[in-house]
């Protein structure tokens, strides 16, 4: 008898997104004539930035002729991507990142679950809480570790608390860890990291043999030119960080599906057998076999992005939401609410008003407001008390959501 | 220290398509004038059908405005799509299959080798060789074999020969298999199976409680009517069976990316504890976690296909590529070749003349015809002494490709 990925079942109920989903879909079903505001899941709403679109229909015209046709793409991507991605993002900013260390996917979710594959059975995982729930489901299913307990802490993760208490700032773990996840700007309570507080992780990754997952795709948000972008700007991350990013949030790719992750060549690891090995080369190997690249319409999308017209318009998207996020954050405070992240990330994430639990103000807030946040739980036990909303609407949806936050809190 | 996921160690070279890759770009660096004709890894060459193209332009401009913009979607595919596929792919020949069992992807080689993510460590695994690298080489990654011999035979995977000394028909394990790999009409050798072949295989799987993983990537190809296109149509496949399908090769989506696995709800395991466990809910969660479902663009792109102007647009080039495939069996017999295949499937599998290496074999029809092909050992030992060649290409370059052919081996 064949058997199944025992480790599924440690999961908890669903991931927490479908949870949302099915929740407001109840609410949907009794109340039809409900007008809700989704500031829930991090979806963007506005179109597509004009020099994308632009270069989509042109990537569809071409494989409508033979002459032009284009069939399987390198799984790496192709270098009228890849090479934008490396002098724009990285070398324009003197940041040491080639062309040929980046591997173009279809999305960071994709990429973030799947590094996995290429790590051992046995390493021990720290993470901070709260934190972007695939990172530990992933985990789970990878069987990397234990069975949760009722606060949905699962056994042998290492979890580090980021809450007001220390500022959002995780302490470095007491005991070594080999992985760890990091997120900057922060996914979900939307803070940021100085160049200080990464060269710590670095350093200690670097002392400690261990592998840092830095997840940055928010980073287009970062609007401090002091604050960084890539972990790469910190001394010694080339030889201990793998750095995802995402074209999701800065040109509106949620639906179209376009990301990239840096396994830059210096990131060794040593076998058992002591012979020391390539996570470039092995993340290639199992990009080459178990993935057949991006769309090519769609990673002509992405490469429009970096013409000229693209990153103006690129940054005007992303100044949109910004200013969403600024409305949201003085709407709450304005009523007394106390209000974290949201200045250089496209989420604000609030405490709770009266110590009420996450869920319970999500219900609250959806039943009286007929709005939807992220119950700050569902990112771990340490968001309890905690809530997110997302800056990704409409103008008049957020103006309108700040209205109806005022008067549920009120 | 963190470690690596040692598995990857025992691959041997590189993934086949990787590898001839690399011969090629040497040849051609050496040889700069040579008009390289390529018949070896199985792309398409011809523009999409003209109503996939409107497809996806329509979804574009959908895109590029507020009103009609979409973000993320379901990671199980939209049900524009999933409805035409159950309807036209299987209701419509009588088969039971629902749209709620399809799960839309960006490529059957991504599903194929993702699938094992929800399985057990310790399974044992039968493929069929030759086979389709990437089921072994994803078994491997994940642990399920030992190391290599010297014919590229990994330790504990049940290999079930498939020649001309058997006709192409696998026999039945002779010790029970938790995990079968069957692929038709198949690649590399472009046989088929018989209803009754495929009974066979269920028969089996329901009396060992083995999984079988059913690639169906060439179902329309196949031209005559009493040969099964799905699994399904075999009493009791829906307890025993994954299928796998794609739009690479009906439509020509090899860069575009959109593939489909059938999971089907009857399809159930049982766990140590004694649990039942429906693999449907274990891939909806692994596709939940890990995926973010294929690009809007792309899936409305495959479901203008199921409209009847994309229907008769695809059956004219399956119908073109057939025609090549025709061609090329002709042309080789004609000149002595034993051919296989190619009938009901766009690979034409041959022996090599003189009792050629398939290696060497690739290297003189290189060398002296300036044509690639693949080497049947590349895709297992007993594909040793055998070559695939792909019926994919022009008219003209399948016709100059015969000529040189007879040049090579005359």
């Amino acid at each position: 008898m064949f058997q199944i990925n025992e480790n599924y079942l440690k999961l908890k109920a669903g991931y927490l997104f479908p949870e949302i989903g099915r929740r407001v879909a109840a609410f949907s079903d009794a109340h039809p004539d409900a007008q809700i505001i989704k500031l829930g899941i991090g979806d963007v709403t506005e179109p597509l930035p004009a020099a994308v679109v632009a270069g989509m229909h042109a990537a569809v015209d071409e494989l409508a002729s033979r002459d032009s046709f284009h069939g399987y793409g390198p799984e790496q991507g192709y270098a009228f991507l890849r090479d934008p991605i490396a002098e724009q993002d990285y070398q324009a900013r003197g940041v040491n990142v080639s062309a040929d260390e980046i591997f173009v996917s279809d999305g960071s979710k994709c990429d973030t679950g799947n590094i996995l594959d290429i790590l051992g059975a046995n390493n021990s995982i720290a993470i901070t809480d709260p934190v972007y729930p695939v990172y530990v489901d992933t985990n789970v299913m990878a069987g990397h570790t234990g069975e949760a307990d009722d606060a949905g802490r699962y056994d042998k993760l290492v979890y580090l608390p980021v809450t007001a208490d220390n500022n959002f700032v995780a302490e470095l773990p007491t005991s070594p860890v080999d992985i760890i996840y990091l997120c900057y700007p922060n996914n979900p309570t939307g803070t940021v990291a100085t160049k200080e507080t990464l060269q710590k992780w670095v350093d200690y990754a670097r002392e400690h043999g261990s592998l840092i997952m830095f997840d940055a795709a928010y980073e287009a948000f970062v609007s401090d030119p002091s604050l960084p972008r890539s972990i790469y700007e910190v001394d010694g991350a080339r030889e201990c960080a793998i750095e995802f990013r995402s074209f999701s949030k800065n040109i509106g790719f949620t639906g179209v599906r376009c990301a990239f992750t840096v396994v830059p060549k210096d990131l060794k690891a040593t076998a058992s057998c002591g012979t020391e090995v390539s996570l470039h080369q092995l993340w290639n190997r199992r990009q080459s076999t178990k993935f057949n690249g991006a769309s090519y319409v769609v990673q002509k999308g992405a490469a429009a992005a970096y013409t000229p017209e693209g990153r103006a318009q690129m940054k005007s998207l992303i100044d949109f939401y910004m200013t969403n996020a600024k409305l949201l954050r003085e709407g709450l405070e304005a009523v007394g609410i106390t209000v974290y992240g949201g200045e250089h990330a496209p989420y604000v994430w609030l405490q709770t008003p009266d110590g009420m639990g996450s869920w319970d103000f999500f219900d609250r807030l959806l039943d009286k407001g007929h709005l939807v946040g992220t119950p700050g739980s569902g990112f771990g036990a340490a968001g309890e008390g905690y809530f997110r909303l997302s800056a990704f609407n409409s103008r008049e949806n957020v103006e309108t959501a700040i209205e109806r936050f005022k008067s549920v809190v009120s």
